[in-house]
């Protein structure tokens, strides 16, 4: 490391005692003042080591109140569809869901277009908060056509997934969804039923998942806690074959 | 929409009034008090219409300023390897860079384990705005081997993408990327880049991408302006052979 620059080494002894908890999430890090005089170097040098933590994702900054740890992100892979259970169940976590409610709706324009449905069409609304190991994780909204919504709110959501439920209890099988990502930051709806600060980091899915012959059964919209997941997968630069290459359709390019 | 609750109906008028045009991009929307006097509905409805407008990312509420129209998002795939300027020139729209710096530093434990190199080995490190018809998008940190990385910033990296001048000028192919993506905050030298507020939506892009034989060649941290942009997928649920499935290495899995 002799030719590492200074802010670099600040930065590894940072991140190093951080891995090996010397500091644990939701630590403050040591202030400015504190960490020039522990290492001797400039402001400068510490607010450029400080920032590359802050981009790593390791630290963040509370504008006032100071540095502070955050807790590892949780990957998961973004390779197939799969539900948040089956994500958790695969990292050893244990999931659990708190239903905040169920509803007969009339469908928004956006749940309409997702689900094929004409506008005002009654759909099933449904509201989970879905934990990790008891921690929030995800804020879920969900809509499903009447019929089989219906069905499904017999059931006890608490403790069983909507995708086991449709695949396995009422034979729906599920072929593929759509898939929009989106970096946003928590409304106070969002921040309370995560228990999270209003304007904290939010990793937003929208989601529409298809049954058999293109038909849409399950329009999501999850929002995650950014600063507890990530999401990983890997790309081709060229498709084996054009046939194989899913293609995203026209609606989904557009807001 | 007879059927419609309240709150839906106020939010969709203003969805179709901000889709036509009536409200763009950066206005300000009506006050709540104002909203209630024209809809001649109750606080609660207009509260949870304008909420239910800024989880659909066409409005946002900035604390003691009000709630503003959001310029629509653009939409990426994320179905196949590709660069800023490729994923432009599909959509139409001029990229341009401007570079911030281009310097020879040593690889920091992160960098060198996605370069597959030993820490403290000298890489090159370019940083750079990336532009879309001068809207700046993305603030892209790359991080290239020594060799490669000495003749790619001989080249005007403000006109010549990295991918282009690894492929076509030095005859280096890309064949596959690891991607992870989080949502985040923009720090106060993210944001600067950007042009935004510090703390806005960060949706960020850790990619390495690999040559032949398995061989990373270039590795960069992509934040891109949460509020411009979308990516989105297509997975199914199955795969339909196990072997065609992409695998994410363990290196992934981790924080």
């Amino acid at each position: 490391m002799a030719d590492a620059p200074l802010y670099g080494k600040v930065e590894e002894v940072l991140a190093s005692e951080i891995a090996r908890g010397d500091y644990q999430a939701g630590d403050r890090l040591p202030s400015e003042d504190e960490l020039l005089a522990r290492f001797g170097v400039s402001r400068i040098t510490v607010r450029r080591a400080v920032q590359n933590l802050t981009q790593r994702g390791i630290v963040e900054i509370r504008r006032g109140l100071g540095t502070f740890v955050l807790a590892p992100r949780f990957s998961h892979e973004l390779t197939r569809l799969t539900g948040f259970v089956e994500d958790m169940n695969t990292q050893g976590r244990k999931a659990s869901a708190r239903v905040i409610s169920q509803s007969e709706v009339a469908a928004s324009v956006g749940v309409a277009r997702h689900l094929g449905i004409s506008r005002g069409t009654r759909v099933i609304r449904i509201e989970r908060v879905r934990l990790a190991d008891s921690i929030p994780m995800s804020f879920d909204e969900t809509y499903l056509p009447l019929e089989i919504g219906r069905e499904i709110v017999r059931n006890d959501l608490r403790v069983m997934p909507i995708f086991t439920l449709l695949e396995e209890k009422y034979g729906v099988p599920l072929i593929e969804a759509e898939y929009s990502l989106e970096a946003a930051t928590a409304s106070a709806h969002v921040a309370e039923a995560l228990s999270v600060p209003e304007g904290s980091p939010i990793f937003r899915i929208e989601r529409t998942s298809f049954t058999t012959d293109g038909k849409p059964i399950d329009y999501e919209m999850l929002s995650y806690r950014g600063d507890l997941i990530r999401f990983v997968t890997r790309l081709a630069r060229h498709s084996k074959t054009e046939a194989s290459q899913p293609k995203v359709p026209p609606s989904l390019r557009r807001r």
